[in-house]
């Protein structure tokens, strides 16, 4: 705590030295303190070196018809993220980072065939997709660990980065996730759910009942249980990504409600996680207002994107690198001959 | 408007053939069309070739007491923004822009001395400051006039370019920008005016009176004889800055109130200028939710800066790029073997 003070007075007497009229930077100046508390630096090799870890995985409670899109697309964009076709893809591409590719559950095999970026696909599959968690839970306890562990060691990769973004496919996963973050928050299914990838009026009612239903079944007695009884793969990745990340002082960008829910089962685990992150994209979900409320925890972009992907969060990353390089590069008051304040 | 219904039709087509729930691209999607519909293009060469105009002025009405800072901040931040020292050198570097640093109205002489980029310096001096509006107009009817030309000239410098941003730098130009806001938009000072670089709450109460008392003394008849009255050359130039790259089809980055007071003299002269541009930053002074209200544009970052320069806007051109990128470079449906949403 101690040298936290120490690293923020550090900071702020920067800031405050910096030509510009004091605190004028924003919100970007509460993003340098963040990034620099999480660092434990006081000065930032630029540009940062970014990595994006899409977790993909699949869910059992897609038969109950909760989902715009079938099934097979979640490894059908498996294949698209390893060919660069997908946003997410595009979006790294853009800011300079690396974008991994990881299995935890995706339903069916993977082969590791055709043109594309290989290298950064990993598998480390758990299970071919969780069970429907209306009729049994949807993973075991350990699978459910074992998908915490998946995520962990992804951390470790990611010590070779500065800046990490969880990203999510699996179709379905908006359903699981709201679930997760009702039990977390506390606050009614019909609050948290949404329309995911656009279902219509009728889906979302169904949507809303599946996850009330689940919760009142299950009853899960924390974060892992609950993850344990709804899922799903690539949640429980992310939340072990999250506490590898931050045991690691890596800076973590979250993204949408799945990322939201893979935070709050880190959080469950984890107390201090929420200081250790950034909000990366205000969640379209209704979810998403209810975690950033509940965490007070402000988004840095709003682009109303509903995509997944670690899509919002990736964004995000530009807008830390730009706080970043103001505090290092932009000259002080005394360099530049500027005159100060009037008092 | 057949062209445009035209261009927006093969916009719309392509962005629901991309790999991603339809419209899941959310306010990415709305500025697209947006950049497709002003340079009437549905294809985009990347990176963006960007360019930031800072003009620079002082005020008159600085003898008030209305700003924080003292007037001769204006010319030692010239020095600053030709030697890079300023944010919107960082930013400008960052995003990969030009920065011109245009001397419109600034009290006193620039001389090109020392290191710096002295080639994106231009001299336009229509005068030594404006006067002091509570006494006398803040330029004559020619100043007004030569102040929009100047930004109208650097508009052809724009065509260069595949997005412009303009910037301010002028101590105490907030008051004049507010005043300006508050009679296009008929809203009351009190409600438009605010802290500027970060003013008290007895300078703040003397400000709304000197835009209240002005107003009501100048009665002006439309936004060319605000500008006039009230000032100030950078705001003039802005203005023609932003008519200018209109209508040569280059789109426009607004920034923050300065900017905004610039865009409503713009309007004052041509309506259809608030579809020419984007909204970049929302803007901290009150005013700036006036103006998005008025004319019912969504900003695309709110980052609760408030230094001007063309900071907000800058930096919402990296989103706007990202957003062309997503549109240019993702794999479509049918090239992906990706399955279509569930009828």
């Amino acid at each position: 705590m101690a040298r936290e003070k120490e690293i923020l007075e550090k900071v702020r007497a920067r800031l405050d030295d910096l030509t510009k009229p004091k605190d004028s930077l924003g919100y970007l100046e509460k993003i340098i303190e963040r990034y620099a508390s999480i660092t434990e630096k006081t000065e930032f090799k630029l540009p940062l070196k970014k990595i994006i870890s899409v977790f993909c995985g699949d869910h059992g409670i897609a038969e109950e018809g909760v989902s715009a899109y079938p099934q097979e697309v979640t490894k059908q964009m498996v294949y698209n993220f390893v060919r660069g076709g997908a946003a997410i893809n595009v979006i790294g591409k853009y800011i300079g980072a690396d974008v991994f590719v990881v299995d935890v559950g995706v339903n069916g095999d993977i082969e590791k065939k055709g043109d594309g970026m290989w290298e950064f696909f990993i598998s480390h599959k758990v299970n071919h997709g969780t069970k429907n968690f209306l009729k049994e839970p949807a993973m075991t306890p350990d699978e459910a660990k074992k998908s915490i562990e998946v995520g962990y060691k992804m951390s470790e990769i990611a010590q070779k980065y500065d800046i990490a973004v969880p990203g999510d496919m699996g179709i379905a996963n908006t359903t699981p996730a709201s679930a997760i973050v009702s039990f977390i928050t506390e606050q009614p299914p019909e609050k948290v759910v949404g329309r995911g990838t656009g279902i219509d009026d009728q889906k979302l009612k169904k949507k809303i009942q599946v996850v009330r239903e689940a919760i009142e079944k299950w009853r899960p007695k924390n974060g892992m249980e609950a993850l344990e009884k709804f899922g799903g793969f690539e949640i429980g990745a992310i939340a072990g990504f999250i506490l590898g990340c931050a045991e690691k002082k890596i800076p973590v960008v979250v993204d949408g409600i799945i990322s939201l829910a893979g935070f709050c089962v880190a959080y469950s685990l984890d107390r201090s996680i929420p200081e250790k992150v950034f909000f990366g994209h205000k969640t379209y979900e209704p979810g998403g207002a209810v975690i950033s409320e509940f965490f007070g925890q402000r988004p840095i972009v709003d682009l109303e994107m509903r995509l997944g992907e670690g899509t919002g969060g990736a964004i995000a990353t530009t807008i830390i690198e730009i706080a970043l390089s103001l505090y290092m590069n932009m000259a002080t008051f005394s360099s530049a001959g500027v005159s100060r304040k009037i008092d």
